[in-house]
């Protein structure tokens, strides 16, 4: 069973997860699975994963070989969906059971796209999955956060080449969305508007940072980037719930996702990237406990941020949380508005 | 010139610095330098690098090719010595000037070592380096922070394969400097006991996690350690401050530094790893601000972060500042331990 487990310094949760690797000797890095035959995510080998949540397909039964996206539980999760927390002290520190959910969204049947390669349409099932398994697991009363991230390359810590996004539930609010919502929260409690909606205007205004700008939706280097190239997207129109997507919105957002890929894969030369969906915690209550977050639909903008790992992180960053960039956001934006694709 | 720039949303500052790289082409992996002709941190190489800050010799003029230990500036400073901060506001954002130091110190002049070979004694001479550096570096009243820290292999950071340190001052306090100054502060004005001290107290008793005991020194796996084999060097006797140590102290601190360095790399492989040296600010006050860390002697306990680069920062660590750790730090201590030296 993985742990919770809090650093009473650092002023943070860290997971114990022993399923998959222990021995020093386990950390060599493998080779990505080259073929078709040996990928649990190929057409044809879906008896190879554990049986799937959800899939979109056009007909047939489940775990059959005519998807078209297909979700499953992680083979090796961080967290897991059975038991209780049991959340308790040790000394100085404190602990709980590693609860929460840990899924895997197979993107595409074919083991030689990458997200960027899907049509618009291909992602737009993508999103449609996502927003889905959102729904889904926000009915549990135990998890408090909701991460998808998708790890492109090795070097972005992805172990199967075949191109896949994750989900991961937490039974705690992590601490950078712990900061943006208490940012936004408290911004709008000043001024009546968003935060996040507030820095839209202003970029489209300045314009230097501006990737892409769509009709619903806007691609930007964000002003203060922590790495070169990064970018984030979002809708102009002011919402808290990336799960609240009609599928016409989720058609749109599909081309201005598959736009950024393009733009990055193209300028980057198929760099490792990971991308984050940024979106509001369910807001159910707990026992005794107020929930502080029951009226984000007003301080909250989901957006996806997307960092290509360019540079490493070292000894600074690690131990300041101050990181050097050397690519001004300016410059990036220039080089992604510029791309011929 | 280099630029602090703020994320008024994530709440950090970020270093945009130019200097080195830009461009996307930029950002091909370089081959470490593989010979001593051509390593500018080589014996006979000195006119290579700018001219020397500090040296270890036993005599003779500066720039010459008989020292031990040599701290010269940083070729592309993240950081420049020269001007003034000119804190401004932009749109939402704030920034300023990237003022501030960027130091290496070349620990031996023998390419092929590690520090983990390096005698007791030679990791002595490094260690009096650092604290020359650091008690010269706090008489600037505009740099609020200094970190010393080491990137040893590619994948943690290294560009140069010759073993080396860096030391950085920044004009602010960063966010896990003042994460820790914050909780020690809480902790000694409620208890008037330093939460270093109990901590380590509390691992001294536990046994599970103590890597090595020494008289004056003791090595842990953190109970909450983000990532594989990371370990923390204290001192058992508070001290808040590295640069108070005394010649008898660091010759003491490198035996137990020689004995970290050596297990980590007996037992990993000679993995790549960052290692810094968290020690208390400099005291100094500014004008219009009271200097809050002006009792940092009673709170604070400085201390040595070694972080192995077993495992890749990936989606999930980058868009909640939680991290998953697949090995237990009661198993890494074993490991380490029980390793052969």
């Amino acid at each position: 069973m993985s742990e919770l487990r809090w650093d009473p310094i650092k002023l943070n949760w860290v997971i114990i997860a022993t399923e998959r690797r222990r021995r020093p000797r386990d950390f060599i890095v493998e080779d990505e699975t080259a073929g078709t035959a040996a990928c649990p995510f190929c057409y044809g080998n879906e008896d190879k994963t554990p049986p799937e949540i959800f899939a979109i397909r056009p007909s047939g039964l489940p775990n059959a070989a005519n998807w078209r996206v297909r979700v499953i539980p992680n083979k090796y999760p961080a967290l897991r969906v059975e038991g209780d927390l049991n959340n308790r002290g040790y000394g100085l520190y404190d602990v709980m059971n590693g609860i929460g959910a840990h899924e895997v969204i197979i993107e595409t049947p074919d083991h030689n796209r990458s997200m960027a390669d899907l049509t618009p349409a291909e992602i737009t099932d993508v999103l449609t999955a996502y927003r889905t398994r959102y729904l889904d697991l926000r009915r549990d009363i135990r998890f408090r956060y909701m991460v998808i991230f998708k790890n492109h390359g090795t070097r972005a810590g992805a172990t199967l080449s075949h191109s896949h996004s994750q989900l991961i539930a937490v039974p705690l609010l992590p601490p950078m969305a712990a900061t943006e919502l208490k940012v936004a929260r408290t911004y709008f409690s000043e001024k009546e508007r968003c935060i996040f909606c507030d820095l839209i205007a202003f970029e489209l205004r300045e314009g230097q940072r501006v990737v892409r700008d769509f009709a619903n939706f806007v691609t930007l280097t964000p002003y203060a980037s922590c790495s070169p190239f990064e970018v984030r997207l979002y809708p102009k129109r002011h919402s808290h719930d990336f799960a609240l997507m009609n599928d016409a919105q989720l058609t749109e957002l599909a081309v201005a996702m598959k736009d950024m890929l393009l733009r990055i894969k193209t300028v980057l030369n198929d760099a490792p990237y990971n991308f984050i969906l940024h979106t509001a915690p369910p807001m159910h209550r707990r026992a005794g406990k107020p929930n502080h977050w029951n009226s984000l639909e007003y301080d909250y903008h989901w957006h996806i941020e997307l960092v290509p790992r360019l540079t490493q992180v070292a000894g600074f960053e690690w131990g300041t949380g101050f990181y050097i960039n050397p690519t001004s956001p300016e410059d990036a934006a220039r080089f992604l508005r510029e791309a011929e694709l």
